[in-house]
């Protein structure tokens, strides 16, 4: 199956004097990533959060730099789930242009009870959806 | 009475490549202007709003860009009120570096009660303890 | 003839702790609507720069803001030239929402030479081209 | 010896919906950090740059998240060099709240030329005025 593909362009106020993205951004990128991996599986963002009483939470998140960006580019975000464990994921997106990875980013984010704010087990039904992904 | 400065240095990401703090963030900067403001005249930002149950919102903002600011320049927020009204403030933020101004930026606020969101009367503590930055 | 627009969706990170996008972040919003309004008019943005060697700073931004924007809404950015003068534009960015106005965007851009930085006026190839959105 | 530290405030824009900052932006600390070791080591940022004529690029960076931190908190940046090599550093910048850390962040830079952008070693002088933060 082909992985989950979302494509935007580089922003004038993403890039710094170097003329690049600023690296900080390659993490908001990844954000984008997930929020329209979760669309894609569920049709919003906050259906799966909402109907289960959860929240995410970023435990840990690395970026490798290949190559820079600069603005008007346009980037594919590709999206997958390295891992699917019980409470927590790793997705992984690679920052592709023209077909090259510019960037790899991996998000390990922890489930949490919405109220609580304590680790929690993903639900059957959101690890489920969430398989095609991984 | 001398009026409120507050001084900042100029973030690396703050700056786009034209190698200048990029317009958007010059409201970024007042922001952070009148919450030092803030707590000069009341210890903290958020003491004033949660004893009265009140919220700000920004009901208009205005720019001036005078001359362009550099990483690492240090810049004084020089803060006052430009207008104390019944519901509303005009905060007058200039930018200045080396003593030259900038930019200007006026930010007008509205009061709202912070639960039902609707346009309420700036309690007499408030107006009384803001008035010596009018 | 209608005017020219541009959709874009909330990301997360463009709103604050109030849950709304950030006041400032509605002037990052106005320069990608601005980079659109070119591209829409010459192919791409920088073309008209480069070619003329020019550049464009901004002299004066002012926004009105209606109501309040929220994650993951979809926003659209009407572009239009409010006016059209020898050195200088003043562009009109409504950001609309379901077709009402959430915020009134202006943005006052002056044409400079790209090496001496000094005020230069609009070539006319430039003008007319970006007529059609006056 | 003391490690060098440098203290900010957390800026209400720096931080999202959730009401914390928002994960992306401790990498925008972790560049502040990394400027004020400079401004500590060498006088200013630039100086030690603009006479070897080099510039760093980010090669590589890692978060770990251990607990949030909310809008005007004061937060420490606790930074070491956590590996010298001969063209690339690994700072280590510890986010400090009250005494404990709220994330860890590692940095590799790499040296390159700065007309040409390849790889090149650290001159001996840089090194060793970084020698004591190792």
């Amino acid at each position: 199956m082909a992985p989950f593909r979302h494509r935007l362009r580089v922003r004038f106020h993403e890039c710094d004097p170097q003329g690049i993205v600023f690296n900080a951004h390659y993490l908001a990128y990844a954000d984008i990533a997930v929020t329209e991996l979760y669309r894609e599986a569920f049709g919003s963002w906050d259906v799966p959060m909402t109907d289960h009483g959860l929240d995410m939470v970023v435990a840990e998140a690395t970026v490798r730099y290949r190559f820079p960006l600069h603005f008007d580019e346009e980037v594919d975000l590709v999206v997958s789930l390295a891992r699917l464990g019980e409470t927590s994921t790793v997705t992984r997106v690679d920052v592709e242009r023209d077909g090259s990875t510019a960037a790899e980013v991996e998000l390990r984010h922890v489930f949490v009870d919405a109220r609580a704010r304590t680790k929690t087990p993903m639900p059957g039904a959101l690890r489920e959806a969430l398989a095609r992904f991984a």
